[in-house]
């Protein structure tokens, strides 16, 4: 059953390259988003690619978000290093306002914080460390949202933190029954087919539940879909997501909203 | 003549470590001056010394400003490396935003920048990079103060940009007639005795004038005194300035004031 | 006039990724080119990058060189970064070494030495920097060849130091009367015709002379062109010059030999 | 019983600078020890650094040894970061031949290598990494000697790469009976009295028996003591080390000997 109501945010990793270096086409991508999670110099970006990536959004009238990462630009912040919870406040912290600045300098604002990779993973079920990432967005912000994968440990500190949260869901990966990614070696773990994938989206969207790999459905709200950008045929995945999409009556836009 | 209304700040550098290495005693010198322009992790720093400075300086009452630089751990942020105007605009932005984040989460606010190393040897005399400074300042936070050597295109510019300036001296360098520093190649360039550098001190800021190599004084609305951190008898020296001016009946106070 | 016995060496820079960021189609150029020079880690390229590359080039019986360049990914080693000669001879011998032992683990042997970039062009005209680079080259291995451009500092330096050396003319650059690059901001500095730059090599080859703006052509020993990578058309442009180089019956083989 | 042949090596770790950071008392050091551990860029350390650690080492008759490690300064090479073997095979010999090329330029020589930090803790009980780091030491020059612990994978995996290793003991931590060393939550783990651990040291030397902190020995061929470089009283201890040993006639040297 279709919600005619149903409104919905797409987000992508963008503005991943670093000095002489670019990863994915963000021009492009932007687009097809409605929110773009920006690196901000640890994992990968640098202050020239950020302030290029927040002016190009902010004429498409995208809204940006501090994407933070581990400072591991050979790993791009995949690996699980170690870290303190204090130290990833501090760099936590230091990301989201380094990414504010630049913002500001392009004309546009910072509206929510998402973690990357592997510190994105962490704070899925370490509850230390996603109150760091919780705790440090809110020493800077206040008023900054967290992007968050449902029940997770994130969510939940984020919501203890008294932060406004935004719930998302990937576009291409499958769900166990307790909302957790299903392990890359099950097979199916992760879609490839892009109208597959846009159908998925769309009932998820439109009914308000994700599907698991056992056929069961839960009730999340959702309001944002994670695409990614970095991929071989990322584009046309994002494009045929968003035109089905719309396709359904499914309006886009902005989770955060866009700063006037 | 003694002016008995007298006041002025003492500055230095800190929170110069990276990752495992330290410099300086940033902790003695936190009890001497009362301003501290902090790296900003690009020509050293990262979030975790930036954090263990600001809070150590905030329990002392000592202000903190922004100290960005050139993207060179190797070269400390000392060498003259060619960038762009818009490229500058962005890594200043990108380290006072950086910097004032991690002070929201230490407790303490950044109230002032001021341009490290070879970035700010450059904007002594080159307008654009100048004027690329104080707009990514202004651009940031117009409240941010810019702390600049006087009568140099960092001065004209920060006024032109419509900034709040802070005048410093240095207290260990010689000045020429102009009031640029004499070149490290003239004999007496740079003061070492600290009794003599005390003395020194303390004439130009009860004199409100600047004494030159040729004998000559300028007068010059000197609102900070720069003291060096990461040389050898760099304490003695500062607690020699300090006491000499405590002496002479100066009050010692950070330019920015301290934030509630 | 063509001479029958004609033979050439094609490079081109290579290995110029890092970690998760790739730059160029090695892959295409490494069967075109007969010389490949190999980014070391500073300005470009990680042991993961140069293992691949130098394993690529084995199986294709393509030599290879070490590429030492500043230490400036931001910059990619193309800024003038102030350094000493002393620096310069400690940089350029930690990547030869570096290049060499990975090259062992991939079967291959390093046998020459390219300078990057701006360490490159100082080299042109800065004989204490030329002169480092060339006795660094020979502190390591004094078997190894330094491939320069012709009546330079570098090679002056390199014949002074002993070492065995290869001359290289750039297919794409026009070439002033005293064989020096006409500067970039003169018109038809850079060539993109690849029809064009293919015939103009064919003919500097097979004629032993350099062409340059005024019309004149130089005697040169040429034994190696260079050929640009990471540029649109790069790949194009490179098949163009290997196959009129061919069809002139010219034979194309690494300048150093491969390695048994 | 004190063997009258008795010999020993002393290591330390070294040349753990960075750029403008320099970490412990390098030349205080140089005096007591016969073998220095040289970062090798990486985890720490620079081509300048090296070079001039090198040729400190050189005059004072010192052995030295590549040190690599984890391209991890933030974490001094400290933190456990995932690599693949292949991985961990490129960096080891990236890391061995920079050290070759830069120590040939301070006319010295490399003569064994000894994995750091978290690599060097994981090599204890992972073949794979033990084997990869084996490997590249071979595959980079296999008359390069390993240092490592005793009954290590490290140690089973050199032998099996054909490679002569040397075993080292810890000076200053606690052994458990399987020749692990005490974990650090243990109390008397590490050691702290100059004095006690002198003697200790000299015991195991002279019996040729490690002892546990169970009371029991075990005999292992000990061909040097780690001391340590970095900590406070570092130098004194390592004096104390050495001034025992002399005093109970057991000869230093390096295990490696000397190049000529």
């Amino acid at each position: 059953m279709t919600r005619t109501t149903a409104i919905v945010d797409l987000n992508a990793d963008m503005g991943e390259g670093y000095g002489p270096w670019s990863m994915g086409d963000d021009i492009a991508l932007l687009d097809v988003v409605t929110s773009a999670n920006v690196a901000c110099g640890f994992h990968a970006g640098d202050p020239s690619t950020m302030a290029a990536t927040f002016a190009a959004a902010r004429v498409r009238g995208v809204a940006i978000g501090a994407h933070p990462g581990f400072d591991d630009k050979p790993g791009f912040g995949r690996r699980p290093i170690p870290h303190t919870t204090a130290e990833v406040e501090r760099l936590v912290a230091y990301q989201i306002g380094a990414a504010q600045a630049v913002a500001a300098l392009a004309g546009h604002r910072i509206s929510y914080v998402k973690a990357h990779g592997a510190l994105n993973n962490i704070a899925q079920t370490d509850t230390g460390i996603a109150r760091a990432i919780a705790a440090a967005t809110r020493a800077v912000d206040r008023d900054l949202m967290l992007l968050v994968m449902p029940e997770t440990a994130a969510e939940r500190t984020a919501r203890d933190a008294g932060l406004v949260i935004a719930l998302e869901v990937f576009a291409d990966r499958a769900y166990l029954d307790d909302l957790t990614l299903a392990p890359r070696s099950i097979p199916g773990a992760v879609l490839h087919d892009a109208e597959a994938i846009a159908a998925r989206v769309t009932r998820m969207v439109t009914t308000g539940r994700v599907e698991t790999v056992s056929g069961a459905t839960r009730a999340v709200g959702i309001d944002s879909i994670c695409l990614h950008g970095d991929t071989p045929g990322a584009v046309a995945s994002a494009r045929a997501v968003r035109a089905a999409l719309a396709a359904a009556g499914v309006r886009l836009a902005p989770f955060a909203g866009i700063p006037a």
